[in-house]
């Protein structure tokens, strides 16, 4: 595994940093100003300097420099003879830039920038690869490119994810757990090691695999945090992305009807047959309210005089409950429900969270949308299932809905691995992930936890427990076969008010009663997940993919933790305050699971959207739904997300497509299906990877985005080279 | 029946009217920038021209007509003792202008504005009133009161649509047909009219009944020209749009909260089972891309031996046709279907049309999407019916598809009402109307018509004749009584360069191969279907309403057309223009049914639909989906179009069911439908006409539109009696 070489801990490095930290934090609540992190497009100050920049050079320099850009530009990929025809590139025209300084700032300025940004590109490549996340093979290509090495496939790292069983195969079948390793799982500083013996925990002597360097994370983050306010390299990114803006709407006038004709010639593929999933959805509200409410009513008709609930011992029918509510379901409409977001919830996550009790009444959500209650999460379960069902139905929807795991108490994981056995809620259009909410804070003020350590040792350990002896634990081993990934979930604009670093509390001295910062939340669960992956993906179970909620709102820094941990993220709106980590996330082609009307309801609204700028510069984005119970209208929620996108932003069926086989690729669909839905050989880059038959994406649009990229890696390439 | 009497027609308005008119057709190409007709909100002229105003009046006279005003506001309709307690408004914090010269203007103009719109006001009642088309009662009420008169009961006039058969009743039974009237319809400048035999014909002495005026209405179009072109009433009507929309927002702000609480205490009701119509949907577009396309699949896998189509003679097997056409249904996607509109649309509706055919092949057009064509038209009609089934199944959705009737040959209406009866083409949850492209100048070029005179014979006089003589012309009769009104459809961005006048040629005149204008299209359908409802409804027949296209593009005359004979409108977007159209539009409570995802794909961007500002300021409007083909995404068309506009505009609940109730008011359902869907007071105006159990709006929200109409009509009121 190839290793970054660290230069010292830099202080005054770590200063900048900390000062960039506290006059952000200043600007928390005005949200609408520009950002420190944004340039404005006029600012004066970029013009005199780059007026002044290109004055400096010669003649002969910028002649000098234009031909080395020119023979700089990646050889586009054609189809070889003996290629199957569906992998061939239309002819199309290209834009090429000739005869211009195409960096469009000073050869020095080019230069720092390019190797930040080498830097900041090997530093996800090195944390990605430890935690089995995943890296494009096109960025690590041209970053061996720059060390004079070579990329050998042998050098790339996958997840694992559960293969769909075979036919006649039970999902819930315990038979083939493996045996017991005998080893011991521990807590120490926050994250879960390994050991062999009892004694080795004691005197902490790990077995041998890679563990996190809190030291090295901290120096990376510190790097990082310095880059993106660095000025040159804020510059030269806000100038690619605007480069690459402009370039696509080029493209996109040259060539829309040559793309539209591929699909046309398409046989049998169209934009409704095309996978798609769902890659942002909380199981609680993964119903729409219609849904929920004829769901509510016809409990009633068959439960009324269940026992369904109990409250201080004492038990209550169906009826009962319901009474006591002043309430009668058949009364009950939409409008009373209440569980749709309004006008009221905009800048509201607060309000918004209240949504989620039905009527109002924490009563309700406990009975129908939770897993844990009177009736062992029946109602929940089979709701689910219904959901489940309309997927199955359409056919080529999928779901990735979160489930929560709090950290409250070790036994969580248990009681929902029951839930989940015992009513069998498994379906091969749904991927389960685990959500863990960010709300310490909260357990601590009640003293449910001494501290935050107990609570990561609440989340993580009984997973590490599972792994090492699965037998022992049938149910939550059969689960976790089932759970591609962990979220981070809450309100991102909540402040903590602490910074990450060096000198922050261990886990388990974290005692006191503010929350851990996003960053301190994120290190300590990417830590562990690492840890997980390596041990899991060593007794070749399915590993976890770690995909945060982040750039909601909040500060830009959520996001740069989470391009150093994190395989791809949901929302990404914020990314629109900061050109450098909105280029590295291009560069790095970080998956985003965007949810425009979650969006309209609770930060932006829909035509402020970001998305359709994203996608047009060809960072990857896909389309989720959230929450439909909050949001959507209609009986297929991700349908109307599509179609509401599509009209707003007026996107082709190309772009629709594409945006379809992102969300396939983001996902934690299995390496079997994602051959058979994307193609055999969808783990390439570029045409070569796409197989318009099951895509429907056009091979004009793939080159356009793989001859882009390279384009962009290319020049960082001469840049780092230039000097 | 009331007479507006005229003054003489005035020479000098005419001329006026002409300069506007050519001022405006040069203005034409120009969309983007500002009409002629359009007053800028920060128009420096009238600052200036209002502070000169003030500084005029005396502070004495300031006093005295604020006195005025505060006396004048109507007085709230309260709850009585004894009404049923759905009826009753709940308290709720009113918005008025007290102390303040309300209407902003100076006395004379507000005066001379006052007695504009009083008039233009009388004018349509006039229209409405002789042709059985609908005018407010409250509007009526208030024109009364000024000319010191009381409004009766009596004085309502109001279409007739046909009732659902009874249980066992056949739609199709021509058992009940009444008897020949013996009755000739001959035409006569255009216009058919009716005598008692043929020698009154040939003499030219028509029956009694009331016959339009051609020289009347030339003069009240140049008045009503003369009156959106007037500074004063401009400037007047721009500030109380304005202050209604400022209303609304204020009102919004401070009731929001109890309008919501009344929906959630109504039960049963909420937006999903509240009735609502598709007021606006063309049938040979009623189905979505993916329903034709498995349409197109499944006739093929039960059909492809059988003969469907003949060209020159010679018969072909589906087979035979798709081969010709290089195709294979088992290929064929949506894309290659291609009848869904993109971005080549935009502002193309040449373009746009060319979508009607799949594949871009007539021949699929004419075998799929026409009701005449060697299979008799039976697909289409199996199609529509497979629509109306997934309505029914729905329940709470309607739709009012429009059927061409091209006026290029007599039998046009045989063959359709052949088709109609021959495959039963009848639904509870279908109301159908004709539509007549305006399309003579290409009929004309093919010598298809001598002249325009035998277009408008050809679409109305075998309608005339069926009334006339039901029992000769069963299927034809049939079919008129589940027709409920005439549209006038193309495209209005298209100029013809003739003006409407005294001296424009009559229609059996009209032989040049030039089209006539909108206005003379408009007014010889509106002359026509008057006399047609006058002999209908002495018959006891169902009579049509008259709802053409207008303001989707063109000019702004078109509008002023429609204002003095449509019931309603479909689009209206140009009402954006000309805030003296929009002003009276909302005095008369004109339904527009609306449909932005068209717009947005023809001519006018989602954000910047009128829609939104429209409902705030209280005019009347509604969602269509115009042609679900080309438009929409998912399998519920109507519920796309009110999900994305509640998502983009964020509209409120009670929003929704406002539009909703908007829709079965302007539809043409039946008067025991709409009695059914909204209540047994439908017909009044305010609160008391609102059944909040049966249509899930507000009583808060009826009070507030109702004290608001009252507010500015009775404003008018005082203008004209000030001096």
């Amino acid at each position: 595994m190839p290793r970054v070489k660290m230069s010292e801990s830099d202080t005054s490095m770590r200063a900048f940093a900390e000062r960039v930290f506290a006059s952000e934090t200043k600007d928390e609540d005005v949200r609408e100003e520009v950002s420190l992190f944004d340039v404005s497009e006029d600012c004066p100050i970029i013009h005199q300097e780059m007026a002044q920049h290109l004055q400096d050079e010669t003649k002969e320099e910028r002649r000098k420099k234009q031909q080395a850009f020119v023979s700089s530009v990646p050889v586009t990929p054609l189809a070889e003879a003996g290629m199957p025809t569906y992998l061939e590139v239309p002819e199309f025209q290209r834009v090429a830039v000739i005869g211009d300084y195409a960096a469009g700032v000073t050869m020095d300025d080019f230069a720092m920038s390019c190797r930040g940004l080498y830097r900041a590109l090997c530093i996800r490549e090195k944390y990605m690869r430890q935690a089995y996340q995943r890296f494009p093979i096109t960025a690590s290509e041209f970053l061996r490119k720059i060390e004079g090495e070579i990329w050998k496939t042998e050098d790339l790292v996958v997840p694992d994810f559960t293969p769909p069983p075979k036919p006649g195969e039970d999902p819930f079948c315990t038979k083939t757990l493996p045996q017991n390793l005998g080893y011991v799982a521990r807590m120490h500083d926050g994250v879960v090691h390994i050991y062999k013996t009892t004694e080795d925990a004691d005197s902490h002597q790990p077995i041998d695999l890679p563990t996190p360097d809190y030291a090295t994370f901290i120096d990376d983050m510190n790097f990082l945090i310095a880059l993106i306010a660095q000025g040159p390299t804020k510059t030269y990114s806000h100038r690619r992305l605007k480069f690459l803006m402009s370039k696509f709407n080029v493209h996109e006038m040259l060539n829309e009807m040559e793309e539209m004709r591929e699909l046309k010639n398409n046989p049998h593929r169209d934009f409704y047959n095309c996978r798609k999933v769902d890659t942002h959805i909380h199981a609680a509200a993964c119903m729409n309210q219609k849904h929920l409410l004829r769901f509510i009513k016809r409990s009633y008709r068959v439960d009324a005089d269940r026992v369904v609930y109990s409250i201080k011992g004492k038990e209550m029918t169906m009826k009962d409950l319901f009474a006591s509510l002043k309430l009668h379901p058949y009364d009950l409409t939409v409008d009373s429900l209440d569980v749709h977001a309004g006008r009221q919830t905009f800048q509201r996550f607060d309000k918004f969270n209240a949504k989620y009790n039905p009527v109002g009444a924490s009563e309700l959500r406990d009975l129908y949308l939770k897993s844990e209650n009177h009736i062992n999460g029946e109602y929940f379960a089979t709701i689910i299932k219904e959901v489940a069902s309309d997927l199955e139905d359409a056919k080529y929807q999928y779901a990735e809905p979160r489930l929560s795991i709090y950290g409250c108490n070790a036994n969580e994981w248990n009681k929902l691995s029951y839930w989940f056995n015992k009513h069998r809620v498994y379906s091969p259009n749904l991927k389960w992930m685990i959500q863990v909410p960010r709300i310490y804070d909260i357990f601590r003020a009640r003293n449910f936890v001494p501290h935050f350590g107990k609570m990561l040792e609440n989340i993580f350990l009984p997973v590490f427990q599972a792994t090492i002896d699965p037998q022992s634990h049938p149910e939550l081993s059969i689960f976790l076969k089932h759970v591609t990934g962990f979220d981070s979930v809450d309100d991102e604009s909540k402040h903590s008010g602490h910074m990450f670093s060096t000198n922050s509390p261990k886990p388990e001295k974290w005692d006191i009663p503010k929350n851990p910062s996003y960053t301190y939340y994120i290190y300590y669960m990417y830590a562990n997940i690492m840890m997980l992956n390596q041990l899991r993906k060593q007794r070749g179970m399915n590993t976890f993919l770690f995909r945060p909620h982040c750039g909601e709102a909040g500060a830009v820094t959520h996001l740069l933790a989470a391009f150093m941990t994190a395989d791809n993220i949901s929302h990404g709106l914020n990314l629109k305050k900061s050109p450098v980590l909105q280029y590295l996330y291009f560069l790095s082609q970080i998956p985003i699971a965007m949810s425009p009307l979650s969006n309209n309801s609770l930060f932006l609204e829909y035509a402020k959207n970001p998305l359709l700028e994203f996608h047009k510069k060809g960072l990857i984005v896909s389309l989720s739904t959230d929450d439909p119970m909050q949001f959507h209208y209609t009986k297929e929620p991700l349908m109307e997300e599509y179609a509401i996108a599509a009209q707003v932003f007026k996107l082709s069926t190309c772009d629709m497509c594409e945006i379809s086989k992102n969300s396939v690729l983001q996902s934690g669909l299995s390496h079997e299906e994602k051959l058979h839905f994307l193609g055999d050989c969808y783990q390439k880059d570029g045409p070569e990877g796409n197989d318009i038959r099951k895509t429907n994406v056009a091979q004009i649009r793939m080159a356009y985005r793989y001859e882009t990229l390279g384009y962009e890696l290319n020049l960082i390439k001469d840049g780092v080279k230039s000097q």
